[in-house]
């Protein structure tokens, strides 16, 4: 078994009958979204909101029952990937280009876990390209900016057209390094007209489950969320 | 004739030959296309951007080359109204819905002209409610937010259904009193997952034209634009 399926499987043991789950994007949710497929199946009376039309689509395959984040009054428990996190529990997420959704998921979510294989605990965070979402409507201004603040910025492609997000807007990769001065780059990129959200996420888990090649798992416990 | 077209008129005087214009949404710009118009019609060679759909219709209606901002170098200047201003070039931006793409223009025009009748220009602005653009996923918990921060959020509707921006989000307009703390208010609010813009455009004019209900015309120049 892979460590992204034995972290992904792990996680699904906190879910409890009743809850509203906030459901993850990425290789590592895929195993998640499938274990809470098999709870439904086996009987378990949950709700779901997807973070991406991905993993929307992927549990409505399962039969699991999922509603737009508007409906539900609140969510129980969010479990989702990470593509970096230091043992501060600060992250860059975004690599599937679902962090605009992540993000508004982990904000509101009660209880929040982060699933990964080992590979994804760093000393600092940093190296990992970190996306932010920005609106079409006047990108190439958004760009310069960030050039001239030396973030050299990548918009990011697919099929050789501009990746679009599910809010229809486009991802850019900052090719940075650790360590970030996380502080600084939050409030100078946020504040630039036509930013949506950046890729990080500083300490917003309640705990990480990781998953190691030799078939062992590390929970974490988070006692300093803010 | 009316104080708004007075304003839309003179601030069209400043346009010249072979410039990109930013073309503000709203009805004192209303005037100031119409003029463009004229320009054009009289044989200027201009280019406009639009912050607006609906301003892009009203200058393909008048014959003005009308190009996607991503598709100019540069914008030479941009002419828009405003809500409500103070003395130091603070305003409130964004009650016709269109506030993200005027602040995309207007942060990146070489030089900008805000154009009002008088009643636009207040002591200390706030009592005109502030727009802020927001997305679609998780308005719920965007609105419970601003809300438990006492800014008395409204989302705004049309024909009974929520008003939609260009970019396909929902405007909610802050219920608030003058004077506001613009710089908590710009911190607070746009660290808010899910907002994207927020109307509050401190000091980003050159120059403001204002016209009076007597017909005659005001021009103040801002010496001090950051």
């Amino acid at each position: 078994m892979n460590s992204k399926k034995i972290a992904g499987e792990k996680a699904a043991e906190y879910i409890k009958d009743g809850m509203v789950i906030g459901l993850g994007t990425g290789s590592t949710s895929y195993y998640m979204i499938e274990k809470v497929g098999a709870l439904v199946k086996a009987g378990m009376k949950l709700k779901a909101v997807a973070t991406s039309k991905e993993s929307e689509e992927h549990a409505l395959r399962l039969h699991i029952p999922t509603f737009d984040i508007n409906e539900v009054p609140t969510i129980d428990l969010a479990i989702d990937g990470v593509d970096e996190i230091d043992n501060q529990f600060n992250a860059i997420k975004g690599g599937g280009g679902a962090l605009f959704r992540e993000k508004i998921v982990a904000s509101h979510a009660k209880e929040v876990i982060w699933i990964m294989d080992d590979g994804k605990l760093v000393k600092e965070i940093g190296n990992f390209p970190l996306p932010i979402e920005i609106l079409p409507y006047g990108y190439r201004y958004v760009l310069e900016q960030l050039e001239k603040a030396s973030y050299l910025p990548r918009i990011r492609k697919k099929d050789k057209e501009f990746f679009l997000t599910d809010n229809g807007n486009y991802i850019v990769d900052l090719q940075l390094k650790a360590p970030l001065n996380t502080k600084d780059i939050m409030e100078h990129v946020m504040n630039i007209t036509g930013v949506l959200e950046v890729g990080l996420f500083l300490n917003m888990c309640d705990r990480i489950v990781v998953g190691r090649k030799d078939h062992s798992i590390k929970v974490i416990e988070n006692k300093y969320k803010r």
